[in-house]
Parts: C-alpha cells; structure tokens; sequence
C-alpha cells in the first residue's frame, strides 16, 4: 500500500534530496507539487522542483504558488543555498510546464478529486497551505495528516527562537496549526541531529547518477559543519517511511506572529497551560544512524 | 464618465442600501459583487446580495467567498442585523446562481480583464481581498484605489478600540493597510455622524417600491438611537460620489490583530511615528445633512 | 468631612490648577504631594509643585519620584506644557525643600500611618504608584481609591489610541488597573469635553492673584482651541468634590504595553470579554458648564 | 583580590548551594543578601536564606524582598523544590533577624556605600534589581556587573520557550537586560549540561558537615535523571571565579513579556536583526568534568 502525498516545496537543497526520495520510492504515490517562494523566489524554486522531475523524467504536475508571505515581508536564504537555491550541478533546462492553475486551486483539485485523504509535505512555509484552508476550508477533511518541515522546541536558526520556514511566513503556520488536521511537526529537534556525514556524502558521489547529482548540489551546502549537512526536509519522507526511528511527543503548539520571538514554535512541553489538549506530535529525537543508513539505501535503490 | 467598483460585502441591512445605491446610481458601474461572512454567514450574505440584485433585475455578476476569517475566529453580527441578516422584507426567492468559481477567483479575473484600474469597495472584513493579494499579487497594479468601510480612530463599537468589520478579521485588515495601494478609510469617526433621522426613515416608506423596501429592512436594525440609525456601509458611495461632503486626513494607520485591542486601527494623528509617512486617507468629518438629503435623493431617482 | 488624599502629579499647567483646588478646597484635606517624570522631567515638576505650594505657603510635604518609566523610554511634553512644564508666571525662588526620602518610601509611610483610608489621585503617569504597589503591597489595603487622570474610550492625544499618561507608563498603568483598588478612570472622554472657555479664562484674569496665576499659566497651554484648554487633571478635583455632574459606567479597562496601540486604555463597553467583571468606574460624560461654573468658584473663594 | 558581590536570592535548593560557595569562598566578599518570591514565597526564601547563614555562623545581612513580580501573576516552584523550598535537612530555628528595610532600599545603600563597584548576582526573578533600577537609576554607575542565572537560548523548561527565573517575572527581566549595565546570561544552555553527577553527590554526603547538608538537600531536588541534577543557581559562582571553563557569545538578548512566548529571552544568534549591537555575554558551552571537580573541592575546602 503506497502512502498519497503532495508535496508543497521550495528547493532549495535538502528541498531536492526530499523530491528525491519522494519520487522514487515505491511505497510513496506523489500526486502534486506546489512550490512557494522561501529558500529563493517563487520562480526559482517552481524551476528547481522542475528540474528535478525532468532529471528523473517524471511527470508529476508542478503548480506554482505564493511570491510571498501573508504578512510579513520577505526574505530568501540564497546565502545557504546560492542564488538559484540549487548550485553546483547542470539539469538539463527543457522543463516541463507548470500547471496553469495557482497552487492553491491545484491544491483544492488534487484533494477533492481523490478517492482517500492525502497527507501534505509541506517543505517550506506554508503560505500555499494557509490560502488553501482560507479560501477552501472543505479541504479539511479529505487530508490525513500534514508532515511538516519547521519550528524548534529549543534552538531556532534565525533567531534563538525561530526557525526559518515558520519565521518566513509565522502567519501561515499559525492558520496551519490551528486547523485542527494531525500535523507532524518535523523540527530542528531531529533535522540538527540527523547530519549527513561526510562519509555518507563522499560514498553518494560514485554510487549512481542520482547520487552524483545529490553529492554535487548538498556539496554546496552553505550550513556544513564537521560533523555533517543538515538535510531538514528529507526526515518529513524518512519519517513517513521509518517512524519508528523517530520519537514524537504530543504537545500544543503555538506560533508566534508577532515581537522579537516572531516564527517561534512554543511547545506546551509541560502540558500545563492547554488543559492538556495537544494539536501536534513534535519529532524529538531520531536515531541518526538508521537515517544515514537509509538515506543511502534509498539513493542506492534508484536505478539511474 | 462613471467610476468602474467591485463590492465585496456582508450584507447586512447597511450593506443592502449600499448595493442599492451602486446599482442605481448612473455613475457608478458596478461590474462585481463578492460576499464575505461577518454580519452573518457567508452562505446567508450572498443569498442576501442575491436578493438586492432580484429586487432590482440586475444581472451583476456574485462570487461567494470566504466562509471565516484568516486567523481569528469567526463572531457574527447576528444581535444587529437578525437571524438573516436582513429581516423585514419579503424578497423574491428565485435567486440567479452565484459564479462557480470563488471570489477570489473571479475577483482576479474581473480586475485583470478590465481595460481599466478598478475600485473595490469593499464593506465586510477583507478576508477575500487579503486573499487575492496573496494569491495574485499582480492584480494590486490594476486597482484605482480601496474605500474600505472599517475602523476607527476614536470609540470602536466591538470593544473601546475595535470596529466590527477590522475586528472580524484584523490579520486581512493588516495585509489590506499594507498592500501599497491608496486606500480610504471610511470609519465609524464619519458613519457615527452621517445618522439617517427618523425623518429620512419615515420619507422613505412612501417613496416608491425602492424606499418602502429600504425602510423596512432599515427598519429592522438592532443599533439604532433616537437620533437615527448608522447606514455605515452606504458612506463608501457617498464618499465616491460627493467627496466634498467629508473631510480626510492623510495619516499612518496600523492594525492590531492580537491582544486586547485585537481590530483596532491605530492612527499616527500626530505623525510622530512614521517619518510623516502615510498609508491612508482617514474620513474624519461629514456633512451629516448633505448625507440625508444625498440618500433620499438617490433613491427617489431610482424609478422603481 | 474632609477627603483625604495624595497626588501624584507632573506639573505642568491643568496640574498646577488641579494642586490649586486641592490645596484650597475646605473639603480636601491633601497629605502628600509626590512626584513624577511626565511633562516634563522629575526636577521640574518636583519644583513646579514647590513653587505651587510657596505661592500658597502651604506646608504639605513634598516627594521627588520616578526620573523614568519602568520600562518604556521617557518622551516628555514640553511642546505642550513649554520648557520649564509651567512658564508665564513669575514664582518666588526660596522653595520648600522636598522630602529627604523617595515617593515609593513617602507613599508608603504617609498611607500606613494614616488612621483612615487614603484617596490617590495620579495626575502624571503611574510610575509611583506601580512601584509602591510592587515594593509594598500591604498598602492596598489601606486605599479607599484611585481616581486618576489618564485613558481614553475615543480618540487618544498621543496616537488616535493613547492619551498621554497612559502612553507615558504603559507598564506602570497596567500594574495600577490589575491593583484590585476601585479606580476612577478621569480620560480624555470627559476632559476634552469640559475646555475652560476662553470667557472663563478672561475672569480669571482679574478675579485675584491666584487667578492671575493661573490665567497666566494657562494662557501659555500650547493644546488650546478656539472652544477653549483643556484641563484634564482639574477634572479629579471636579469628580471628588461633585461626582453627580459626571456619568461613569463600570467596565473592564485593559492597558496596552507594547505595538502600535502602545498606551492604550480598551475598555469592555459591550461587556463581551471579561464574563461581566469590571476593574474601573470611567467617565463618559460631563456637565461642561458645571465645571466652569466650578472652576471660577473655586478661585473666586481663595481669599488671594 | 576579592569580588564584591551581593546576592539576590530564592533559595531554593541549587540557591543554597549557590550561597554556600558564595559565604565560603576567599575570593568572594558577599556583602548582602537579598530574598524574592520565586521557589516558593518571600517569606520562606528569606528564612531559607537566613538557615543557610545561620549554619555557617555568618553575619552577612539580609533584606527580605518582593512578594510578587511586578505585572504577571505569581507561581512558585514548590513542585521541585518542596513545600519549603529547602526540604531534607534539619537547619536550626534560631534565625538571624532580616533588616528593617526593603530590599531596594538595602540593596541602595549597599551599593551607594561601596567604595567600589559591585556585581549584582541574582539567583531568582529579577524583581527586586528592576524595582531597584526605577527608583534608584543613579546606582546603575556603580554596578560592576550582573552575573544573572536565568532564561535560555534553547530549550526553555516551563515552556519550551522560556525558563523559570525570566518566565516568573518577565517584565522585571527586560528593565534588567535594558538597563545597560553589562550582563552575563548564565541560562539554561550551560546548566543543564553541567549536573552534578550521581557520584560527585555520593562523595559530598561523607565528605563534612557541609557536604551532608548539602547532599541531603539536594537529594529533594524533583528535578533529577540518570546523568545528574542541574546546580543552575551555582554556575553564577563558577562562573565568577572560573570564567575559563564556560564559553560566552556577545549577542543582543530580547525578553518577551506577553503571549505564548512569555519569559522567553530571544537570543540574536545570527547578529541579523540588531545592527550587530550586543547586551549580553551568554554563556553557551561549559566544562562540565571541571564543574564537578570545582564543586567537591569548594565543600572539601570549607573547615566545618
């Protein structure tokens, strides 16, 4: 029985590793992207998502999404991840065309249309969501859960506080999650300690085509550290695949939208100020191994 | 030359008289009507403006649009307009279908297919407007201007500090007030003022079919005082049509969307906090009796 | 029977006539004068009151407090109140020294000794107060109320949500309406009702030397109109001395600490969000003539 | 040399601890000793801070503090710290007397007395020192520093935002990180990772009277786990005299006062968002091995 997702995405680096994985492993039926502007313009990140469906020559719809943020104003990441949001390796540039549709309207078709709930991927912030469940609310019951990239019960990486896809539209992921739909919140809890290691890298670059691709652009990686690359979106597919490598603990969250704190994800870590509701299981801890393990496992399972 | 408007309204007892006078008016080419929740259900505020259009054998275009608001949640204003929203009357009930697309939809498209920039006039909460600037931020380059109804720079009527139509949905009010396009602030400092008397009312009920009609509904507001009843909405047309009667400031205004003064429209009266800034003209005065003599006038011209 | 109370003051001009009433008026028996940063600095206002008290030879002792707010950065008025906070008359210079102790300590030690409870009238921002009510909470119990002078229902003086006191001290003003202590709330609404008429103003002139004085203070408000000056802080004295000529309405007052609403007073007027509790009495409504009427009185009894 | 300190303290268990390095270390001068509500109520850390005295026959002063923060309503730690906030040992009874002044006003006349300058060493919520600096601001010019145990760039632990000693008053923790005197944050990052092993605990319970006092106290501690039990309060005084062992970043630190957030002290990690300005050394990283070793061999030094 194969998992039905949408993706609603900025790549963006890890963005491509998790497409990746997305689209060729068999036990995920991918049935839409969205793109939204994030780790670069909207244009850019519609482009790279393209770029990875054309390398592996698969027609699964693109539909492109928001320029910018509900409210806040906004601001790339082009100095962790270049200026294309996607360095260092040459995709062919015949792209397929994006839908003629918004992401939102994508979003809405894709969902009523088919016949079991779908679970959302959100990988960037989630502007396309938060329209979506504005403009058409009767979404909500036809989505399973959404597996959401963001936040951090403790050390952000924009601020202290905040991490970057929920500081780059908070507003969004307030709607989010207070939409009462499961949300899975895959946070910098997990994706800091879940490094790629070098070793992990180094072995990626001779294994296959794919892996030579994923080698060259995580290679460009502005947040490299010794110990390893982050690769945040990636763990929302592991997760969907390997939950048992990831402990989770619900809890309420709430997002903050406005003040010095603006993108934090404040867990209610002792359940004291919520009457013990919840509306989220927060990814805490991970077993980082098995996600190297996997990682290359997967990479290695693509024939191309 | 006429003034091309699209309304996006609640109605809504006020709002009622308002579409009234847009339909009616020679002046005014009013190419769109999209409907909103707030004074009740968005289901009921579009039959409501389906009724007005009936009444008066117009074929208007209606879009039905958001059903709550972008983040906070949803409070009628059921205790003022009743159950309906607009009692009192007996309406015809073969309604014309509303568009099948949403209002955001068909509010991109009526703006974008206009050979020229169009006024929205809008008289609910501006969840809708929020959204198509998210949506489809090209549009704003194709709009003349905003005359919002909403706000307030002195007493709200929600709390102390809110006016119901930016109190109802405070986050869209913010990404209205920071769109960059010229909007007019039409708020409870003018609407509180321009009452229709008891006189007007009382005129009204023998004037012909239009102002029987009129006065019923009117009749039926929960917020009316000796002095006469607020036709709130209704200022928006007469400030289009008779400038002259209002007097504006221009000045910095802010929304509130979070805390005890949630919806409130903060003016910088002194222009002490935005580097003499400004992002509307705020409706401060009005000639009270040019208003009445104003509304009996349009509605006795209107030969039905 | 006499009313005893402290003031709190920062004079300035309305405060210097409300010191006069106080000091004067056979049914205020006046234990205190402390004061506080506001108009204009600490050293300014703690010899402005001094000067008041000399002019009168009165002895009631004198306490410097608060330079700054708790939290806020000071902004004075002296583009209202002038330089000096009290310009156009010529004191005497052989002031009474001020106490050899600080307004929280004098506050407290006045309160505590008093064989019956003490009525605080605040006329600056609340700095003072907040601080004793931190420092010594047992002095709760010992104040009969507070009736201060601060807030606004409608339209602020600061931005169109914050009246001056208020905006000074936000912190200090929430830390005063959540004291518990029954609160008067003397705002803008009626003191911007009831201006001294300019032909109030001109008797005073000729009616005696403390009219002299005051005529000459006054004349140098810079927020005068052609209706006439406000006299905020007199409106106190007024309320103590006759509450039958101002309409109060019990409601809840929240005080805004921070964003754009900063300083804001949002009272409850619908009784919609605090389940029917109320923390303050608020004047809504004046006698405007009775005040003049008053006003002249008062002077005319000085016997100088 | 010496350091000139006073300590402003809820003792508390670690808060015991913390005083005991403080009372016998040479290089420490503890001039006073200041009480707040925090663990538990004032009237209980006062007298646990005298009992701490008392066993060691010191004569250091004591002034008893704030019952409460001053805007946020209070809530203590008993949960952790007992009933009586120093449970498991049985101190005698005959407690030196408190002094007959207010903390503010001690701590003003400890500081304005000394020759040189102080360090300010709060151990608890910061209401005292805020209260301090608003009545006092000329005491700021002779503060050394304020080595603070408090808030947390990471994990918070009533929040997973915010930490005990800020979340208990945070409004008194902004005045404090405004007030421009320079500060060491000694928060959660370093003391959750220096614990006092369970070994270092065994060895402290045989080692002298000292050593069993302190072993037996912190045996209540509800806070403990497998690795050990977090001395939070006493990394102020290893830090002070062993400023090698901990790594500090210089970064702006913002404190939020209201909302999910509150208590949180937002750390400017990325220097983005301050103009590169700083108010804070925070300590980020600690030698943990060296905490321990440094903890047996203060106790083993103290002769009793």
């Amino acid at each position: 029985m194969t998992i039905k997702i949408i993706m609603d995405t900025d790549p963006g680096i890890d963005d491509a590793a998790a497409l990746t994985m997305a689209l060729n492993d068999p036990e995920i039926d991918l049935r839409l992207v969205t793109t939204v502007a994030g780790n670069v313009t909207v244009d850019k990140t519609t482009k790279n998502a393209q770029k990875i469906l054309r390398f592996f020559n698969k027609d699964v719809p693109v539909a492109a999404g928001a320029k910018q943020p509900l409210i806040k104003e906004f601001e790339d990441a082009a100095r962790i991840h270049g200026e294309s949001g996607m360095p260092g390796y040459d995709f062919p540039e015949d792209l397929p065309k994006p839908l003629d549709k918004t992401a939102v309207e994508a979003l809405h078709d894709e969902i009523m249309s088919s016949d079991e709930p779908i679970t959302l991927v959100p990988t960037g912030s989630y502007t396309n969501i938060a329209l979506l469940f504005s403009e058409h609310p009767e979404v909500k019951d036809h989505i399973e859960r959404i597996v959401a990239m963001g936040g951090s019960l403790g050390l952000g990486n924009m601020t202290s506080a905040a991490e970057f896809n929920v500081f780059t539209d908070p507003d969004a992921a307030k709607i989010v999650y207070q939409s009462g739909i499961p949300i899975v919140m895959v946070g910098l809890d997990i994706t800091m300690q879940a490094l790629l290691t070098p070793e992990s890298l180094s072995k990626l670059e001779h294994m296959n085509k794919t892996g030579k691709m994923l080698h060259d652009i995580i290679s460009n990686d502005g947040d490299n550290s010794e110990a390893g690359i982050a690769m945040h979106d990636v763990n929302t597919i592991f997760y969907l695949l390997h939950p048992e490598a990831i402990t989770t603990e619900a809890m309420w969250i709430d997002v903050i939208t406005d003040g010095p704190a603006i993108g934090e994800t404040v867990g209610d870590i002792r359940g004291a100020y919520h009457d013990g509701e919840t509306n989220a299981d927060v990814c805490v801890d991970i077993d980082s191994a098995a996600f190297n393990k996997w990682f290359l496992e997967e990479v290695a399972a693509i024939n191309y």
